[in-house]
């Protein structure tokens, strides 16, 4: 991949200065210019139709082409492509407090693209969404990305079918990008994963394939009110739109924020070394599962895909399927009337540098079920017990549908006060506002993915604190 | 380490509108305003004779407390403590052309700090600027950051003196942060290190240790025309501090060049696994230092350091020793009258994430001399060619001389034109201003400590372009 050709000959100015207010203008469009939102509820009613699917579960020796190496006991392709399932041993000191546990991982070490075409109508910018079927998804067909590609996928060492529209993400030629940032994907399943997260605006006409519809940011706004619509990887690309703070006020200056998180990245050392598999000490393998002894987190499973559609065909994968829904919410206070977000810095064994900013409750309660009050994780149960009147946003939504079966969390923004959230946040938490953190997404690794959904909330208009 | 309490009661601006402008002032005062820079030279002759240190080469059996592990061969001391010296198996990946190699590699998990103390003399922000022996420095003593410290140097594990002034890097109640990032060092010879990078203002008086001096940006410039003199860890925090850009044009748009620098880390795969030092694949151990077969790259060796100051005892370690003087230097252009540098998207192995970016031109030309022209690093030979008329700075300066031995570079800027450096680019290559680069230094990562060591000639005035 060669470097950009210079857009211009001569120097420019270094910022798009109408790119947030334009994002913005697309959030306030709720109903939409190309289509209305009723008919896209019908279109993915009838994708949903043409492209029927069955997910079924089956033991690990009814996969086609996956099985375990007799060595390490890892669970891999025969093609060596796709992931692999691993051990992790995971090392964790704190202020002098150490910890260790065991788990599976999953491995991909490659870099994927999820993109977004972007396209003005009637002076508005619109995204190009597909109705895309994954088999982990309850529902199975949700909005996706334009593009959602493994490397694999769109090089030519992959002979699989062509994907469609990506050309405009491997070549900058073809438009111009908006945003384009390393994002992590779940920490505590994914070994050091990260996928590009890209907008671009096309250049000249783009045909609308009938997978594929040209929404406003808002139309996609009120689609995230809805559980399980918008797809995992739509989510985390839309938080890194571009995002205007017209205030710029914040309880703590910029540096001050990235100072604190340079603390907290300092302050934990966490080493994850791979390990086999096979005899993962706390798990253990049956014919249809790798479980941990205790039932809590998560279990390794297998399933086959059928396809009813003539275009593709069947196949067999292992999914990671969580024990319980996850709770996932964002306390939220108004101080001096300025919009603030509690962040909490948090150790996940797969990131690649030790601690990103997730949101204020990020738990399965499930896991946590059997620990004394005093062991509880800070402001759970504050969420799991909230006044509805003070919940600003609420829908459940699914993790990323290819590789977790049935992971699902319900999201939240919840209004908090002084006596339950103080300014002077607790270690590893702090007060920062929308625009602090949608400016963070234009750098790699600062806010996880769950983080990130909730982002997309604000990105899209579908809450405006 | 808790959060910080909030500086104020209510949300206040974001940014600090003033420290660029700041900062730039304190870079036009080049003789000094407390101290002329005359008398800088003859404070450091002086404290190099108080502290008198002789250092000498020993071989592995006179170390004290450092032993080669039985089984993996590892290089380590017994408390476990400092740093060990192991074995890496590097397999990168890039385009589809494979490569594999081993080495040796310093692992130090531990996050230190790297802090300057700025304060107000006049109107005029000054640096707190140490003068400190580090046993692998030809010259042994050089000017360094006001801490430079280990983590078990600063806490409370450790039983040595204490790190004078850290309690301003440790306590944010005790002044105001200016930067304070993490940066990765050498990737060739670390795996994965990074430090806290961190300039803060003192609130009140600091006492003045007679090892200390406040000295103006434009007095440490000056002083970076000098070889030897400006220590690596004191060049790398200079580089983050807050640099202004007026004009805030560049050829190509900041969205532009972080989606350049994601697709170069996209593109490229490193895996870095740790293996045993021992019969490590094309190394040889002897008594005195383990050497690449070829006599290329680097060896290690062992040091003793007696000192002459009744205040520290004489202690011995190991130190990573370079096969010769490095070049490292940006190209650079005026286009359409705006200053811009070359960058170079550099695999190092013991990066955290694969790609940062470095200088045009980085390399130990030993290591090089044997190649037929076509496969010759590019744009070397044009450096080592250079017509003097065309270089804008030239000085050699060590890299931390706490971990290497006699690791010199010569660092410079070069002018080109078109014919000898286009602007469009080869691939791996952009071209990028002062102002993009140094906002990047904002942020963890981005650039490396070559890239860093050249940009504090800039923020620091000894090189205007």
């Amino acid at each position: 991949m060669s470097a950009p050709a210079p857009a211009r000959p001569v120097p420019g100015p270094r910022f798009d200065a109408d790119a947030a207010e334009r994002f913005a203008r697309s959030a306030a469009v709720r109903q939409g210019v190309v289509r209305h939102t009723d008919e896209v509820h019908g279109w993915l009613e009838e994708r949903r139709r043409a492209h029927r699917f069955r997910v079924e579960r089956i033991p690990f020796a009814g996969l086609d082409g996956w099985s375990f190496d007799p060595g390490s006991g890892n669970l891999g392709h025969r093609s060596g492509k796709f992931f692999t399932v691993e051990g992790l041993r995971v090392t964790t000191s704190t202020d002098g407090r150490d910890r260790q546990w065991h788990q599976p991982i999953i491995r991909q070490p490659e870099v994927g693209i999820l993109g977004i075409l972007v396209k003005e109508f009637d002076g508005v910018p619109h995204f190009l969404m597909q109705a895309k079927m994954e088999p982990g998804n309850r529902n199975l067909l949700q909005l996706s990305p334009t593009v959602q590609a493994t490397r694999s996928n769109y090089t030519k060492a992959h002979r699989g079918a062509d994907v469609r529209y990506v050309e405009y993400f491997t070549d900058p030629r073809r438009g111009r990008v908006l945003a384009d940032v390393l994002q992590s994907e779940h920490g505590s399943w994914f070994l050091r994963k990260s996928n590009r997260n890209m907008l671009v605006e096309a250049v000249g006409e783009v045909p609308e394939h009938e997978d594929f519809r040209w929404l406003t940011l808002g139309q996609i706004g009120e689609l995230l009110h809805r559980d399980n619509l918008v797809n995992m990887d739509a989510r985390t690309v839309l938080a890194c739109a571009p995002h205007a703070d017209p205030d710029g006020l914040a309880l703590h200056r910029d540096t001050e924020l990235r100072s604190w998180f340079t603390a907290e990245r300092s302050r934990h050392d966490v080493a994850a070394d791979r390990v086999p598999l096979a005899d993962l000490p706390g798990w253990k393998r049956t014919e249809h599962s790798i479980d941990h002894e205790e039932g809590r987190w998560f279990g390794v499973v297998a399933v086959a895909v059928q396809a009813g559609s003539r275009e593709v065909s069947g196949w067999t994968q292992p999914l990671f399927e969580p024990v319980g829904t996850g709770v996932t919410a964002f306390l939220t206070r108004r101080i001096g009337g300025v919009a603030h977000l509690l962040v909490h810095a948090r150790v996940e064994a797969g990131f690649a540098e030790t601690v990103e900013l997730g949101p204020t409750v990020q738990y399965t309660p499930a896991n946590y079920a059997h620990l004394p009050d005093a062991e509880r994780p800070p402001f759970l149960d504050l969420v799991l017990g909230a006044d509805p009147a003070r919940i600003r946003y609420e829908a459940l939504h699914s993790e990323e549908g290819g590789r977790f079966l049935n992971a699902e969390s319900r999201y939240l923004f919840l209004d908090v006060d002084e006596d339950q959230a103080p300014l002077q946040a607790p270690p590893g938490y702090l007060w920062a506002t929308p625009g602090q953190l949608t400016a963070l997404l234009r750098h790699n690794h600062y806010l996880n993915v769950q983080a990130r959904t909730l982002l997309s909330c604000l990105t899209t208009g579908a809450v405006r604190l």
